[in-house]
Formats: structure tokens, C-alpha cells, sequence
């Protein structure tokens, strides 16, 4: 049978999500929890692989696992995890069912605090000493529907295939001191939110005009862009599957 | 002239609000950042003591200084101060007004995690493994407001002169998986909110009734109460002055 988790973690304790040899992951310490409570060695397939630091509210993997599982598994397995991962379901799927080739869109969300604030300094870009139009920041968003190859985003030398990207949504909304950028795509290049974000502050901060982007995305050169935001900043906020609401 | 300096911070890097010999404190973080602004030795009166590792929202110290402020010294300030402590304004007061002395009331909030949350992990008492009976918990805060002797919830062994207290507020209410209390008194003794909050929860978890608040306060003796809850979940985030709204 093939179940999906659905999950969440703070990425900072971790080197990544995807199992990197002599660091830990958060996919090894799922695993381990879930080989341990299932007593039977368990895989998992991440829905994305964040990055070192990057954080995830909801994300699933899914497993197969021929026993039956326990009543309170979820129970059991939040008991078993660090504080830095909260599992919150766990369902059976269709075999064919797959975390990552059946997702059909993922969206993340970066913070930035426009005030200092010491509550938010492990979870939001400190950005408080710059003062960011937010309007030139949305300017920004709407020229990246025009546009599908996001070369100029994606980190140098990885092994995709195509660099080929439908943005759904993409804008900045002002939450009391707290700055947020969404942005939901079929899927993302390595790095490529970061990336976003790191040139939209250059929009927000005047070195860029909005209409810019126009430029940085058609060089096709990940130096046309602006530098990556922290990955503190950042998270996957949701995954979409056909045979979810 | 004297001047009352507004600000925040996270408690969980220092030894509490107060200067302590060879430990860093929030005071003499805030001092060294003062003086080397000001140019000259500031010495602060905070208006509460915090314990080692309380946070506080909001909170106020008083300062002298008879130069001229530059007008940016509150951005200054930040920038020269860790991410830990955001100072919010700096303004002047009357020289006999007091900090400490003058405040009329305080606010503490404690925070509890009803769900594992990865992101609050620093901020709120991870308690999801119990389930609360948040009414039985307000019946309990109504008790408080008959009694003015808190001996029961003060720190063995301080000196201080008297241990009454008036109560103000004092209330629980769950905001999604955040179960808040808020508390307000004229005072507070060394531990009392996190004494209190630990009672409340043997309440809350049935392993006391709501009216038992009546004995733990009568008796008069620290070992009444229940244990002190941790103090990453507490929050002081107000402290009131006639000559402030």
C-alpha cells in the first residue's frame, strides 16, 4: 500500500531536505522514525528537495508500506521526532500516486520583517534598514507571467533538463512589520524563489526598475539576476495533487 | 534630563533582564549600546527583572542624560544592538518619573503549543501531548481575583517585603493551536506567572479542580502550587504609566 505524510518542518537544524551522506537531513530523520515505529526499513519520496535553512508548513512524501499501520502513528511519530518536524496526517494514496510527479503546482512564501523585530529573526530576511517599495515589487511579479524559461534564476551547473516554469501567482502583501511574497509555479528550479526575491529587493530598494526583470529574465544568465535571498526566509507553504481538495 | 527608552527582545540568548556578574544580561547589553552612542557611561532602570530566558514584547527603562540626542539614534541603536533586542522609541519624560516605580500595571502573556509546531518551538511550552480543559483553566483565573497574598506562587528565599498583589486580568483563550494567558497586576513576584501557569495546567490536565486554586493560594506555601512553567513561553508585553495612553 502506498500512504502519503503530510509534514512540517524548521529546516534550520537541517542540511536540506533531500539524505546527503555525513549531514542530517530532515528526509533521514523521517525515515529513521518511520523504519523504527513500522519496524521495517522505510523510503520516503520528498514532494521537493528545500535547500539547507529553507523551511516547509506542508509538504508531503509518500511510502509504501504492505503492514498495517497503528492507530496513533502520528501520535507515536511526533513523540519520536525533534521539535523541528510535525508530522500531521498520514493516508493511504493510490498506488500510482507519486509526492513529487503527481504534484501540479507548489507554493512558497518568503518573509521579510520591515521592522527589527527579535521574534522573527529565525524565520524572516531582517530587511529593516532599507526602505522597499512594495509597489515597484508587484510591478515586478506581473512581468514574470510573461515569461517561462527562468534560466537566469536556476543555480549554474545542475542537472535540469529544462529550465521551463509555469508561474500561477507571484505578489507581495504587507502584513504589519511583516513582508510576504507568494509565488506558486508547476514547479521551481534549484534556488529559483531565492533568487526572485534576492533581485525583486533591488527593485524594491530603486538599483532595478521593474521594467528590468524584462532584461534579467531574457539573458538567461543567473548573473543578470540579483543575489539569492537567505534561505531563513523561506517557505514551502503548499503542494497540490489532482486527488486532493 | 531624563528619557524612557520603549523596546523588545527575546530572551533565550541572555541571563535574564538584569546586570549579573560575568553572565551577559539585556541590561548591559542595552547600556554598552547606549553609552557608545551617547558617548558617555548610561546607566538604565528597567521597569521589571526578568528571568533567564523571558522574553518581553514590550518594555521600558529610564535613562539620564543631559546632552542632545542625535535623531537617529533609535536606528542607530538597532543597528549597533544584536537582532535579540529592537528598540522601538526613545522620548522624554519627567525627571521624578520612574520606570519601575511609576508603572501601574504589568502584562505577561504565556503561550502553549496545543498542536506540535515546529515554529514555535522557541516562543510557546510545547504541550500537545495533553489535552486542556481550557474552561476548567478560566474557572481556575477567577479564583485569583479573591485573593491579594500570592506566597504560594513567589520564589522561596527573595527578599521581598511584602507578597501582595493585585490582579487585573487574567484569562485563557486558544487562538488555533496557541493557547494564550494574559495576566495583568499592579506587581509581580519572582516567578509568579510561571508558578501560576503550572498550576493552571494541573488544572487543565484534571489533576487538580479549578477550586482547588483556593487551598494552593491559602496555604501560604510555594509547594502548594505546581511546578513553574517554562520560561520560553512567557512574554511580558505591557507595562503601564499614568503620563503614557
Amino acid at each position: 500500500m502506498r500512504y502519503f505524510i503530510e509534514f512540517a518542518y524548521d529546516g534550520a537544524p537541517y542540511f536540506g531536505y533531500q539524505v546527503q551522506p555525513n549531514q542530517i537531513s530532515v528526509q533521514e530523520t523521517l525515515e529513521k522514525a518511520l523504519s523504527t515505529l513500522l519496524r521495517e526499513p522505510i523510503k520516503t519520496t520528498g514532494a521537493g528537495r528545500t535547500d539547507t535553512g529553507v523551511h516547509a508548513k506542508k509538504i508531503f512524501a509518500h511510502f509504501d508500506f504492505e503492514g498495517e499501520l497503528m492507530d496513533n502513528l502520528v501520535h507515536r511519530l511526533n513523540s519520536f521526532l525533534p521539535e523541528s518536524i510535525a508530522v500531521k496526517r498520514i493516508f493511504e494514496v493510490k498506488s500510482e500516486a507519486h509526492a513529487r510527479f503527481s504534484a501540479t503546482y507548489r507554493t512558497y512564501n518568503y518573509f521579510i520583517s520591515t521592522e527589527k523585530d527579535p521574534f522573527t529573526k529565525d524565520l524572516a530576511w531582517q530587511l529593516w534598514r532599507k526602505k522597499l517599495d512594495v509597489d515597484a515589487m508587484n510591478e515586478a511579479c506581473k512581468i514574470l507571467f510573461e515569461y517561462s524559461d527562468f534560466t537566469s534564476f536556476a543555480k549554474l551547473h545542475t542537472d535540469n533538463k529544462t529550465n521551463i516554469c509555469k508561474i500561477y501567482q507571484a505578489n507581495w502583501e504587507q502584513n504589519g512589520s511583516l513582508l510576504k511574497f507568494t509565488v506558486s509555479a508547476d514547479r521551481f528550479l534549484r534556488n529559483m524563489v531565492r533568487a526572485i526575491v534576492g533581485t525583486m529587493i533591488e527593485v524594491g530598494d530603486g538599483k532595478l526598475k521593474p521594467e528590468d526583470m524584462h532584461r534579467v529574465i531574457t539573458e538567461q544568465h543567473r548573473n543578470s539576476a540579483g543575489t539569492s535571498a537567505p534561505a531563513h526566509g523561506l517557505f514551502l507553504v503548499d503542494v497540490g495533487y489532482d486527488f486532493l481538495d
